[in-house]
């Protein structure tokens, strides 16, 4: 194309454009007036995949998911300061969970901001608590030069959320493209000394061990870190909720960490050196009275040795040629599926249902919350498969994730693995599931309840609920007909209610493509 | 009680239980663990109501209904930075409405902010922008005097949205309680030279009209605003989106301006001075090529008479008086009711068998967007009734805010006029509507469309549209069928395709207890 024939297009054409090039090219949208100048040039971006959802943190959800699994953004198309809001939630887990995210928010155009009309309201103060990066650009060409940068931004090590505010007026103007091609930033591995360093602790005496987060939870960082613990038998453990975990058969394991102190303290006793790796010293989720805030123990050293944002599988790897470690494959687990279940329908049995039925190479978007552990043990075994975790708990994430992770990765089957209480909170990403034919099995813990409300109820030293402590924490009266809400957005849905049809129904729905909801009444 | 008694209670009993004595008794809750403390304790405060809502945007809309129909606020009572970034959205039309709501926002323990875990974020920073006051105590004694200035502040004229961030460790803190009962801070009239100079405005040659908005749009209001009118021939003029309008057989109207600036400029040709009270200077919506930002029409003086925050209706009543006017009650429309309508059911139809269905003291939240126009107009001369229009441009207000505008007004009918885009954003309150046994007939209009956006695209100069922005701007493929949602969450749902059975589906809706919800499939 000539510079001519570009630069007679507009700044939003060439942002999208730009985009495109920059290998950026699905973007999650909920537009509105002020994106206006997006919607209609984007036809003409033909690399340009637009998918519509019906709430901002269904788009947000799903990119998150998208940057999860490719390890590159898609963009979101967001209207305003309220439109953002809507994405917040999903974007906080965004970005706890290192994922690189694009957000493109419309504003008012420049000159009218100061009259205040009814949408207008402070997007960067809205967005700065999820955002890595939040700008606003004066021109048209700083608009594509931000759009560039946003791109970048997002993508140096370990990913982020970038949001650029983009007023009307400068998508509307006539630009030149801005030429510059963005490229990922470049990471390095932990220092040589902090990896000899941390060698020295390993072939000490004491208890050791690995701390993993980040990407050092793919296979390669596992595999390392396996490696290391069979030289010198420390233990390798990993943060309680990843952004994204490889495990099953064939893939060497990390311990996760437990979600309340107590069992987090016990799982730690006895470490002296806890070396972090990609992740943070672990903390309590919530604080409790009579635990610490901290849940290093007592006496143990923690050694931050590689941040996120380094290259943790090359510091692993290092770490292991340090100690010394064979370059055979450590030990991992074997294939055991379990037997189909029979009887009760409860976290037991439906756990062993997804762990005998799970397919290779699965993504798993786990929101089961209170009814998950048991399927989490059992999958342990189970087929090799991807699974995403609720980084930043802020509910609402796994169907959009799982749409995310569907368009992303389209070969792979995709499970949103959801509790109740988080599906209706983004229970829209159903109809996006539907219009894009996405491979989602969507399963729904149905206890109808904010269980783990009624732990912290009883934690907190309730003897009993009263009525009204119950009724917020309980969402039965009326129980939830998911059947019926998926159906009402277009996806097959249906009730299970023992181990026998859940699984039925759990292997019907892998087997066809598309979407399916399958209600687990618990 | 006595002060011992009440000293051995928690921070968080005595909050809630200093928002009773304050008249502050219902809430609407979505908490999560950093709450529990509060949840713990509602049923030790027999007068306090809370209300579950599946999703945090329901609470905020539900707050914002009851606050503009009972002229004090709710609470509501979310999640930390992320729960409360779900409530934003309809915060934003709770602020432009002048809605007094206080939120109450559990955030961590204080000492355990320092620890980043994976919930923390800046809820003041999210909070900002969407409140008149935002505080985080620093003691538990400090938490209740701010909990007590928190509603002060929302009631102080015109109302507003008071954010109260809660850490967990002073709401389990032992406290006395705090003595102060708020009082609501009085307002006063415009000054009496400045209705002086507004009268002789009024006694002179040019055209003027009286532009109308907050509480000057009550009926009081509008009876001296027209009282003015009869005795000078001034024009009534309304906001576009107020918060509450009373209208209908009976009610002195006033006109209410459009939405697209060419209209606003063709309304208000002629005026010469256009006296503001409670309202602001009309502004574009959106800025739009060709148009003003300010849509005072050229050599049209502003005189601004009253600010939100004055007593409207005294200033109406002494302006009345300046200008002689008298007392007699002013023009009003007189009941008329249109025929049931037959054949095609569209937004005439279906705005007719409104009109002639809406029951005496009937409210209205109304998010019908493009569809609405024909039912604004019929309803003009239906039994008198309010309306309560979408303040901020924040879609997803309507289905919460007719469900707290029940919870408000018990014994009197409300519609939910909503449209389908915006309806999916807070799907979830249909649960709450059917959990409470809300009067609440909803009214779906469902053309599948985000029309505006295809209406924009079209004033943005785009000939056609794209397959992709046509896709963006669509709600089919798959259709919603709205049918099932609602009875997915406890709602009888019917869809309608006809003029005729709209209108019966309707009749039945309205005659019958409890929530409905009505699919007009235009």
């Amino acid at each position: 194309m000539s510079q001519t024939l570009e630069s007679t297009k507009t700044a939003a054409a060439n942002l999208l454009e730009g985009a495109a090039r920059a290998g950026v090219d699905v973007c999650f949208a909920n537009p509105g007036t002020s994106e206006i100048d997006l919607v209609s040039v984007i036809d003409e971006v033909p690399e340009m995949r637009p998918i519509l959802a019906l709430f901002e943190g269904v788009c947000s959800g799903m990119a998150d998911g998208y940057g999860r699994m490719l390890d590159k953004p898609a963009l979101t198309l967001l209207h305003m300061g309220a439109g953002f809001a809507n994405s917040i939630a999903n974007l906080h887990n965004a970005r706890r969970a290192y994922s690189p995210v694009v957000n493109l928010v419309g504003d008012h155009a420049t000159h009218h901001l100061a009259y205040d009309a009814p949408l207008a309201s402070d997007i960067a103060s809205l967005a700065r608590p999820v955002s890595n990066w939040v700008e606003t650009p004066t021109s048209a060409e700083d608009l594509l030069k931000l759009g560039q940068q946003a791109i970048v931004e997002s993508m140096r090590l370990p990913g982020g959320v970038s949001t650029l505010i983009i007023p009307a007026d400068l998508a509307r103007a006539q630009t030149a493209p801005h030429d510059q091609i963005p490229t990922a930033p470049m990471a390095s591995p932990a220092l040589s000394e902090d990896i000899e360093r941390a060698a020295e602790v390993l072939r000490g005496d004491g208890q050791t061990a690995l701390y993993l987060g980040g990407r050092a939870l793919r296979k390669e960082g596992l595999t390392a870190a396996n490696r290391i613990a069979a030289a010198t038998g420390c233990r390798v453990m990993s943060i309680p909720f990843a952004g994204r975990t490889e495990r099953g058969a064939g893939i060497p394991a990390a311990e996760r960490l437990p979600y309340f102190p107590e069992d987090v303290l016990e799982r730690l006793e006895g470490v002296k050196t806890l070396i972090l790796i990609g992740a943070t010293a672990p903390v309590s989720f919530f604080y409790y009275d009579g635990y610490p805030n901290s849940l290093v123990p007592e006496g143990c050293e923690v050694l931050p040795l590689a941040q996120p944002e380094h290259d943790l599988v090359t510091t692993l790897e290092q770490l292991a040629e340090a100690v010394s470690a064979k370059p055979d494959a450590p030990e991992a687990p074997e294939l055991k599926i379990p037997d189909p279940p029979t009887g009760e329908l409860n976290p037991k049995t439906m756990g062993q249902a997804i762990a005998s039925l799970l397919p290779e190479g699965a993504i798993v978007a786990d929101e089961s919350a209170t009814s998950g552990g048991p399927a989490y043990y059992f999958t342990r075994t189970a087929q090799p498969h991807t699974t995403m975790n609720l980084t930043g708990g802020a509910i609402g994430m796994g169907l959009p994730l799982a749409a995310g992770a569907a368009v992303a990765c389209p070969d792979r089957p995709v499970i949103a693995f959801q509790g109740d209480g988080g599906g209706m909170y983004t229970v829209q990403a159903l109809w996006t599931q539907a219009r894009e034919s996405l491979n989602v099995t969507n399963i729904i813990c149905s206890n109808r309840l904010y269980q783990i409300l009624q732990v912290e109820l009883a934690r907190a030293g309730a003897t009993s609920r009263g009525a009204k402590a119950d009724a917020l924490t309980s969402l039965g009266n009326p129980d939830i007909n998911w059947a019926k809400l998926a159906e009402g957005m277009g996806v097959p849905g249906v009730q299970t209610t023992t181990a026998e049809s859940f699984h039925a129904e759990l292997a019907k729905a892998i087997a066809e493509p598309g979407p399916h909801l399958i209600e687990a009444v618990l």
